[in-house]
């Protein structure tokens, strides 16, 4: 198992899944585990739906998980970031404000111990107290790992500005601005969640039927230019209706409707994203920053092809964000020795 | 039962349920009834659920409903609107092209027989063929029934305007533009629909508690503001999540958590509503036309609430708008004989 390179053990531990990660010096991953043991679903299977699990579950998950790491004789720390340090995880750690930066990340670490005495460091979450509140768990550590990738410091250095706007896709898909390192604003949308309703739950799910290849990119082009040219505030809640509509006419064959949906959800989204940015930086436009983005490559990928038709060039994918950031504040906490630049 | 004074009898049948209305001379109601046998409930206890119901199955709906009004000596006429008249329902009337007036309306009544050999007359749906196509079934009844109402036609009269805003809210809530009486051009917003979605399915919901009162007009009124600060197009899939945000911290109550995504989501709407008036009349503003809102009572005082939040102090409720369409249909078709305006 070559436990002895082992330098730290890195866990994802969101809503739905718990991703481990067995990293050697500098971050080169050794292993990694993708397991359906989040924290909701541990919840579910408790004794009360709505209870809390038991610290005595999330140890079980965690060895069912990676126990044989654990238990290997050259012991690594163990650092986890998501929603296992809220208030339905392990330990609830509390949020931090923004700004905020990497080293205020390491240094507000949280700890559980383990009933035979193992310690987990615990990435706190982040809070922005505006008027309408925001907060993330789990991405914050996505942010550290994106600013850190090499590719993307080169390419900083060579631009010689320090200004990011990063893209974290997911079912609830954040969007933050970087300024030299630290973390100033986030928005939250709920786009991700918004279409799996839709396609499961919604009069435009009777007319749906899977599509034939993994994304049909020209029924997705379709609803991202509809989102582009409907101009009026709120539009979402009347364009998602056209799913309908163009399959009643024969214009949008059912195969065809969930990618639509999703580049029409994707199109707003990004919308929204440069006019809130383009008004916070009273900007004409914030396309010019380069964006970078982060987490699962499929649905990065539909962001990207987003972003460029609403004109956005400089974007970069980031791979492996969330171990790299793990990396990194567990350096900068001490419980790894730093590594050398590879 | 007095069925000797029966002139009419009026079915709006949708997805969820078959409204029945017994008519007497000048419209007066003489009785009406609302049982849950809409188009999409009887598919579901259908064989396969996937099924359109069979003919067998609306005639058994149809004498539960009103069987006893259908078989009295005296027999009145059946007319018929909404989804009964769908692909999904008794039988596919053609939809007829907007712009639209209530003759041509009355002359594209279609028709199915019973096995016994009644009639019931069914009013076509509409659909505008734009690059999103729309489409409606019910809601053009509604439209004609709120065009006729008295204290409206008064009102118009005295304003010596013909032009209208027609609101419908409702699951899918549509608003439609009428200019001298005709049916120009109308829109659909989901707003309903994705309310349920959140309320019962999405994260939003974990929070949720039912309120004491029936609404909490605060709270709603607050997404209201929320709505109507949020500037950029698609910001509705970002400020949905405040919802959460808020409650987490403690700035919104759990049972607060509804009524307040009820006014946001409301106020998205209306505000999308008025932007698309605008751009399509060029105008700076539209709340200036009278607004008519027709529909469930309690949700249009919500609507127009928010409507006052926006500026638009020209609104009137309609009620009964359903029943007073399918009896003024019913008139032009010369299925019963005009009677003097009262």
């Amino acid at each position: 198992m070559g436990t002895d390179r082992t330098k730290l053990i890195a866990l994802d531990w969101g809503t739905s899944s718990l991703r481990c990660y067995r990293l050697a010096d500098s971050a080169e991953l050794l292993e990694a585990r993708n397991l359906p043991l989040g924290v909701m679903r541990l919840r579910a299977t408790g004794p009360a739906t709505d209870a809390v699990p038991t610290s005595r579950q999330f140890e079980k998950a965690l060895m069912q998980a990676c126990g044989d790491w654990i238990d290997a004789p050259t012991t690594a720390p163990l650092v986890a970031c998501g929603m296992i340090g809220s208030s339905l995880g392990w330990r609830e750690i509390t949020y931090l404000d923004v700004p905020v930066d990497s080293d205020r990340l390491a240094a507000g670490l949280g700890q559980v111990r383990t009933s035979w005495g193992k310690t987990i460091h615990i990435v706190p979450g982040l809070i922005e107290r505006a008027a309408l509140p925001n907060v993330m768990r789990g991405e914050e550590t996505q942010v550290v790992g994106a600013l850190n990738s090499c590719s993307h410091v080169a390419a900083r250095e060579q631009r010689g500005g320090e200004e990011f706007l990063i893209g974290l896709p997911g079912t609830h898909s954040k969007w933050v601005d970087v300024e030299a390192s630290i973390i100033e604003h986030f928005d939250t949308f709920m786009t991700g969640e918004l279409y799996r309703l839709l396609c499961e739950h919604s009069i435009l799910s009777r007319s749906m039927q899977p599509g034939k290849q993994d994304v049909d990119y020209s029924s997705f082009d379709r609803g991202l230019r509809v989102a582009r040219e409907s101009a009026a505030d709120g539009a979402v809640l009347s364009t998602i209706f056209s799913v309908r509509t163009l399959g009643l006419t024969g214009a949008l064959a059912p195969e065809q409707q969930s990618d639509y949906l999703s580049g029409l959800l994707i199109g707003h989204e990004i919308a929204a994203v440069l006019k809130l940015e383009a008004s916070r930086r009273n900007a004409q436009h914030a396309a010019a920053r380069p964006i970078l983005l982060a987490g699962g490559s499929f649905l990065c990928a539909r962001y990207a092809r987003a972003l460029g038709v609403y004109g956005c060039e400089d974007v970069e994918y980031v791979a492996n964000a969330t171990e790299r950031g793990l990396w990194i504040l567990a350096e900068k906490a001490r419980l790894i020795a730093s590594s050398p630049p590879p």
